[in-house]
């Protein structure tokens, strides 16, 4: 194994990586860095191109505990420069730069195609969960509207948990990319306390597009108006509001029973 | 309005709320610090008794947007006095001593009684959202197990959104509370990869409790032997397991739509 030994932190490779660590710094650069074995292995196994393997001087054994690495550069660096690059207290010594894949492509073509639509959500947290959530709910295309926190946010990649690898992420301004959809014969579902009806009685459609908001404010209203109809999960406590992802749960759900049981002549 | 001032951050009164801070200090006391306006509001509404008011100097005007305080003596302290106090960066100035209510009552006696069981959650964000959610889908009885995080953590009581005040807690150990539930005619329910059936196939009894486990081990072996069935949650992705308060989120509204179509002839 071909290891190259950087010994300053002022090495062109570490002001890259270092770079990484915000935004604008990814988005210019098309990738971004991940850490630790689970979320190497992830990675690999869903097809995204690792560019270079990072690892502490401490961590080097670890490069026989993750398979199908490839040819990628191997790159070893003191701790505190390691340190330096990463977002967790003890990111177990490995870390890699990964390229962000192509967000184009078509839309799933399954019979029941599903895709959801994020506005302005804030919280890193909260998209991660939304993302694993829709995974396990068998909905791939999640398309994060202007405002949306950066998916490639380390903070999202933990809490995502690999279910950012294998989504099919598009950031886009829901006000062009919702008529997009209605043209490909989607209908958008977004929630409303004033809905006349609950998400469990309403049939939704093959094609359908679930639409939730910010944290605070919700959908935005130019974002709302665009939707075809509302639904409302009803609250019988005296509470006002869920949480985005227990709310993204709830509906992906009832998505899910009602594909599975449609048919059944029972509820 | 008689405000008493505190001019030494090494006042007895300032000491003991900063014992506040530890779940040992709250647990001896009885007592937490909530922060800011809206919780104090939303205490005050649910009947909590509030032992004092803190305010900063700088926001002794805060006082009169909060409605309904009471006698409770108000102290003001020094901005820095106060911030040390306080969880939050920014808490508005105003905070309380307020008294957690007796764990022991009667459960609810509605027509449809439910009880949320956790086992062991750990991460207060979560065991915030799943209260919030609980009271969303009209489950106050809400016992938390041993290893549970403390519910009058303020980070908790952040996420929770005033959920806390309304809710019924207990603290018990869930090999003891079960098996005292079971005597009342509740019907244990847990989740389980391996379970046989999906939780939107199994028809919920009246007298339901829902076991919900850990984020990273689920239900202790010990607790789940006393379920008395359990449930699968369906995951058509590559996921293995879902955020616990997004679980929460699901199988309380398979109960809610489950009592709420009761009777309609249709899913």
């Amino acid at each position: 194994m071909n290891i190259r030994r950087i010994t300053s932190s002022r090495n062109d490779r570490v002001k890259h990586w270092r770079k990484l660590a915000t935004r604008k710094g990814r988005d210019e650069n098309g990738t971004l860095l991940i850490e630790g074995v689970h979320l190497l292995e992830e990675a690999v196994q869903a097809g995204w191109k690792i560019r270079a393997i990072l690892v502490s001087d401490e961590g080097t054994h670890i490069l026989d505990r993750v398979a199908g690495l490839g040819d990628a550069p191997i790159f070893s660096l003191y701790p505190s420069t390691f340190q330096q690059l990463v977002d967790t207290p003890s990111p177990q010594g490995i870390a890699a730069e990964v390229v962000v894949p192509s967000e184009r492509g078509p839309l799933q073509s399954a019979d029941r195609a599903r895709v959801l639509l994020l506005d302005a959500i804030q919280d890193p947290g909260n998209l991660g969960a939304i993302l694993r959530t829709a995974e396990a709910a068998g909905v791939r295309d999640v398309w994060l509207g202007t405002g949306t926190v950066d998916p490639y946010n380390p903070k999202v990649v933990r809490s995502a948990m690999g279910s950012l690898f294998r989504s099919r992420l598009r950031r886009v301004d829901l006000k062009k990319g919702i008529p997009e959809l209605k043209r490909q014969g989607y209908f958008i579902v977004s929630t409303s306390p004033r809905a006349e009806r609950y998400h469990f009685r309403f049939e939704f459609p093959t094609k359908t597009a679930l639409l939730l908001g910010n944290e605070g404010r919700g959908v935005s209203p130019e974002v709302q108006a665009l939707s075809d109809t509302h639904v409302q999960i009803p609250m019988p406590g005296e509470v006002e509001s869920l949480n985005v992802s227990v709310t993204a749960g709830i509906l992906l759900y009832e998505l899910v029973r009602q594909d599975w049981t449609q048919g059944d002549g029972e509820s």
